[in-house]
């Protein structure tokens, strides 16, 4: 049986069950008038602000496609690919369309089903993470099947299809960057802009209705860390399978005698794979519920059933599909899976111990406060810089382990890299349930802020922010999967480049092994251009960094100083009159046409950057470029990612009542910590992720070209 | 004639003049009593420190002679690079202990001759820092000249010189490791301590007397900014200088039909550059004077009057030494020396760009203070990663222009990486008075301390202050030569590793091609072993940073409470009673426990990482290393030195009026910025570039040995 045929059914399956959630969700009560009131204020901005960066994006898309059809035709590039980039673009903006679109009517249902019961309120957050995990997966395990059968249907082999669909990363990468980027910096300069005059100046409570950025914030939170995270995740899920589709391709061509039906069986392994995940992510939704009056570790027990269970179940049925699809001699790939699901779960407790405050270094974060705001971060940077160790060593130990488990070699390495690939599909394959227990944060999120706006009585907000505290550790955990997954298939996409330097590259238009490679491009150490390659490679993280943390800086300070404004211009408001009201949309153009403007430019360096380097300095530089941000790259999203969320649950845990409590100078210290952290781990960190992979699929999809045009040829 | 000899003479001529300029400062008034009693505390408890650190390190040192007798013994190592170690190790630590010496005597003598004359000030700092400077390279020409005959009197072959000295800067390295890192600590922690609990707790001006950790921060300055910088910069110049000796005898022997004199002139190019160097800057050092009532421009000019004449001089000179040593053939060569020089002033001009106050990036930052701590943050991280993009575009370019100025090819690589490393010489031959410019800084820190220590009048601080404001531009450009000429000569130490490869490494014996290297042990990008070594590299350097930072921070926690401590508990202290005073010494114990702990481990990271990593994972792997962390370690360095800078001078910024002004909310935010860029500057980012060279030395060193036990062997 062709077992390729579980991935549509599965990824159909995900959508109808998403359908269902959504449903389900859409039957609970909205609130009352004011609470819908607000929560309509919120969908709409989101709708607007998601409308326009779209629009903004499509200008770019038109373009990039219009290149990519030029390519084709002068024989650079498949002809599929222009179509693929606009459909992995599409697909991935639609799935943080539908992110978006059900978390602004999950929330306010939250509110009150949390008023109902703890429980009730983690059932209604946690399906409209489900519907969003699910939706995810469901579209690009959707859209990679069905591009498989179309192009087995247009008549291509099995290696041609292996081959094509190398290539088809780029449209979702893209739309991924300018969503994480865009939604970064609208959330994270909203957050920090209205944290710094609230609570900071004016000492009012997070989320009252007073502060003009509050609203601006609770749409960040959907822009951002719903919609950003839905585009970024469909864009890691969808790049790993594809990826590691075209390696398989790679790969079975290097067995003996090997036939179509066996390349078939190497493509459809990670599909079958993916399909397997799917089915046992559905499953273990159902895990996810507690008892009332759950504790923090009862809550957070109540989403790791979902999500151990889901990895157990994904394993066992992952034997099976290995067994079923390649047979009893590569058994090794199950190792391979294997030890992606496994470095998953390392960096994921990695990731809780210095992030969360049950731990040691989080607390002396905390403690640090206490002698004020530099201590604070100078402790939290040093607890993010450690914070890699952990991450780099099993991520690179898990590339090694699922090369050789694979049976890679140095001589004939596509095995392996086949296997690494499987490995960054096995750590997404659960994918389904994670972004579900991740993407449920913001929900709760918003959730609290309408509490609080609505005046709801005490222990409703209590409720909403233990699910929103909890949301903060599996949001850390789901940024420590989204890093790992990237490096994994950043690396296999660069050997996929290397790939297509050995059939394209050879200047004598033969097809050569890859020690020709190596040695006609000079692909090695001792070449000073590759080494050049490597240090401006390891430099564009930084600046990468360096724009998006502007421009969050830029954004508050314009927002501080418009909140300060009205506090000052609005008569009453501050005071609470009755009836005074600041202008929330102001703020929210703001932030808008901040996130709009900045995106811009970070996302044509992961454009132009490799593009130039390839052109100007040949293939060798290109590769050092590749090598060196990743390297670089990877462990900057790690420290900021991990400082960042260090820092937030280092000022909750003063919150707590610890190291004197809300209000004392150890807190105002801590929320420094917190307000720096904010664009590490919401903006800079995991946008680093995208433009790692995106920089690699330039490479790839512009490969040929590259080779042609080079100034470097030898 | 033998050129070479030029080497020995400059030597002795820098160190004569030092003596002279010695002799000149202590014939200085000392000033009265009370300066003299506050001056000797700083003085005996720096020399104490020193002693206390070298007995530590002694330590280290034995142990490591030991190992590296064993392993020449063994065979695998010359005989005499045990001896070359701890000759590098005390002289090292020779070049910090008199620049400690001068300086800790001259800044008594700067308060007292500030009051008479700002110029008067000047010359007297000035020419302590010319101590230092020349005392630097002319012990460090000094040993390598000597070597270099005593090598040639006891029968060695030049090609054998050659292939020794490579081997030679271990010592060097490993002793300014401990002094940066163990220094930084001290000065830092001592520094954050102060600011914290003075400045923004008591709200009493720096370096009031009633501050108990006023004499440690002193101290610091002399055992850190001094000391250490003066064991780092003697290893950057000797380092780079013994390198590009090897690489020289490496390049000769590419000529066909070349014959020992040709290897000869090959080895004494970079002596005689050096050598050119010490005479430049020794005569330039007559330029630096300045009028009464100079303005920060004119104080800045005059000192770019010592340097950039110094530089014109030794461009011209190095020409000279071109033509006579290899003759006119070679005169690629200049162009490589030319390179070094040109890429050192860029470095300088993007290091001012972004550091000074004169310019847009530094008053971004004052601006952000206006909005609070944390938006100071996030403005100079974004500052200082942005720092990155110029300083690493040239010394990739730089490193390319001088590999192909000197004629280095992709298939005989040797006589470019020749060239690389004399661009590294060419960049520090002037080091003499750079050094100077950068030394003179802490001293006339120490004199404006005492100044307030002792009550001078208003205008003998103000003088010393703009010495010191002075100062923070010199030392961040100083950084910056360290850093670009770290990065160059770890490149040229990688490749001279790949050459020890190439003629010890082959599985048959045989000395082999730079091809068979790249094949035999596959050091190309394909092999997942050095993908992975790359990501362990690029972690290194985050992990050291996490260490150094932490100890620094631990160290302020520790110092803050004990001065809260004291004035809680000793009556009289903070209200400034006559006759009561803080127990000064407890704290300077403090920090100097604090610095010798806490310097332990990140030193040994810098040995143990190669180590491990070429025995368990074998010499790909081990070369990934070096090259990710040369690349993530360079930006990093590069990021931290200047972020830190900029936040010093954003902060003196708003000193002068701007934005608030002294005391207000922004001002206080600025604090911060500068208190976290404290150790980013002066103990984590300076530290970078020595281990990353360091790194480099001890897989050089080890290198025979690590071909012959890896587990990963061919």
């Amino acid at each position: 049986m062709d077992l390729i045929i579980l991935a549509p059914i599965a990824s159909i399956l995900a959508l109808l069950f998403a359908t269902f959630l959504a449903w389900k969700v859409l039957k609970e009560d909205e609130g009352p008038a004011d609470m819908q009131e607000i929560s309509n204020a919120i969908r709409r901005a989101a709708a607007t602000y998601l409308k326009r960066e779209y629009s903004w994006v499509a200008v770019f898309f038109a373009v990039m496609a219009a290149v990519l059809t030029i390519m084709s035709f002068a024989g650079y590039l498949s002809p599929y690919v222009p179509i693929a980039f606009l459909r992995g673009g599409f697909f991935s903006a639609m799935a943080g369309y539908i992110g978006m679109w059900i978390a602004t009517r999950a929330s306010a249902r939250t509110t009150i089903a949390a008023k109902e019961s703890l429980n009730r309120g983690l059932r209604v957050a946690f399906a409209s993470g489900s519907v969003m995990g699910l939706t995810v997966v469901g579209l690009a395990l959707f859209d990679v099947s069905v591009w498989y059968y179309t192009l087995r249907y247009l008549g291509q082999t099995p290696q041609e299809i292996g081959e094509t669909m190398l290539l088809f990363g780029i449209g979702a990468s893209s739309m991924a960057l300018f969503a994480r980027v865009g939604g970064g910096i609208y959330t994270k300069g909203a957050d920090v802009g209205a944290d710094l005059v609230g609570k900071v100046e004016a000492g009012i409570p997070e989320d009252d209705p007073r502060n003009p950025a509050v609203i601006a914030d609770n749409v960040g939170d959907n822009v951002g860390d719903v919609a950003g995270m839905g585009a970024d995740l469909y864009e890691s899920y969808m790049g790993s399978l594809v990826a590691t589709v075209g390696l398989g391709a790679a790969a079975a061509m290097t067995i003996s005698g090997y036939t179509e039906s066996t390349v078939t069986s190497f493509l459809a392994l990670p599909m079958v794979v993916a399909a397997m995940g799917i089915l046992a992510s559905m499953v273990s939704t159902f895990f996810v519920r507690t008892k009332e009056k759950a504790e923090q570790k009862e809550l957070l027990w109540s989403l790791r059933k979902g999500v151990y269970g889901a990895a157990i179940l994904a394993i066992a049925l992952n034997y099976l599909a290995v067994v079923w699809v390649l047979g009893d001699n590569y058994i090794g790939m199950w190792g391979a899976i294997l030890t992606g699901t496994v470095v998953g779960v390392v960096i994921g407790y990695t990731t809780e111990y210095f992030t969360s405050d049950n731990y040691k270094p989080t607390r002396t974060i905390s403690e640090a406060a206490l002698t004020g705001h530099a201590t604070v971060m100078i402790r939290g940077l040093s607890v993010g810089m450690m914070s890699t160790v952990i991450p780099v060593l099993s991520v690179a130990g898990g590339a090694l382990a699922s090369f050789f488990l694979a049976g890679g070699s140095l001589d004939t390495p596509q095995m392996g890299l086949y296997g690494i690939g499987l490995s960054a599909v096995g750590m997404l394959s659960t994918l389904g349930i994670t972004l579900a227990t991740d993407a449920y944060g913001p929900v709760a999120d918003n959730a609290g802020g309408l509490a609080e706006m609505t005046h709801q009585p005490e222990y409703v907000r209590e409720r909403t922010d233990a699910l929103d505290a909890l949301g903060n550790t599996t949001a850390a955990t789901g940024k420590g999967f989204a890093i790992g997954s990237a490096a994994l298939t950043a690396l296999a996409l660069i050997s996929g480049f290397l790939d297509e330097i050995r059939r394209f590259g050879m200047p004598d238009g033969s097809t050569a092994t890859y020690t020709d490679v190596i040695t006609t491009y000079d692909i090695h150490l001792l070449n000073p251009l590759l080494i050049a390659g490597v240090f401006i490679g390891a430099m564009i993280p930084f600046v990468f960094c360096a724009l998006t943390m502007g421009a969050v800086g830029r954004a508050a300070q314009k927002i501080v100083e418009e909140v300060r404004r009205q506090f000052r211009e609005i008569p009453g408001l501050l005071e609470g009159r009755k009836g005074v009201k600041p202008h929330y949309e102001r703020v929210v153009d703001i932030s808008t046409r901040a996130a709009l403007k900045e995106m811009v430019v970070p996302a044509l360096i992961a454009i132009a950057a490799p593009l130039t380097v390839g052109y100007i300095m040949g293939l060798a530089a290109l590769l050092g470029l590749l090598v060196g941000s990743l390297g670089a790259g990877f462990v900057l999203a790690v420290f900021m990612a991990n400082s960042g969320a260090a820092w937030d649950n280092a000022k909750k845990y003063i919150e707590k009542g610890n190291y004197g409590g809300k209000g004392s100078d150890a807190h105002k210290a801590a929320v420094t910590g917190d307000t720096v952290g904010d664009p590490f781990k919401d903006t800079s960190g995991p946008s680093l992720n995208i433009l790692l992979k995106l920089m690699s699929m330039v490479s790839l999809v512009f490969g040929q070209l590259i080779i042609a045009m080079t100034l470097f040829h030898p």
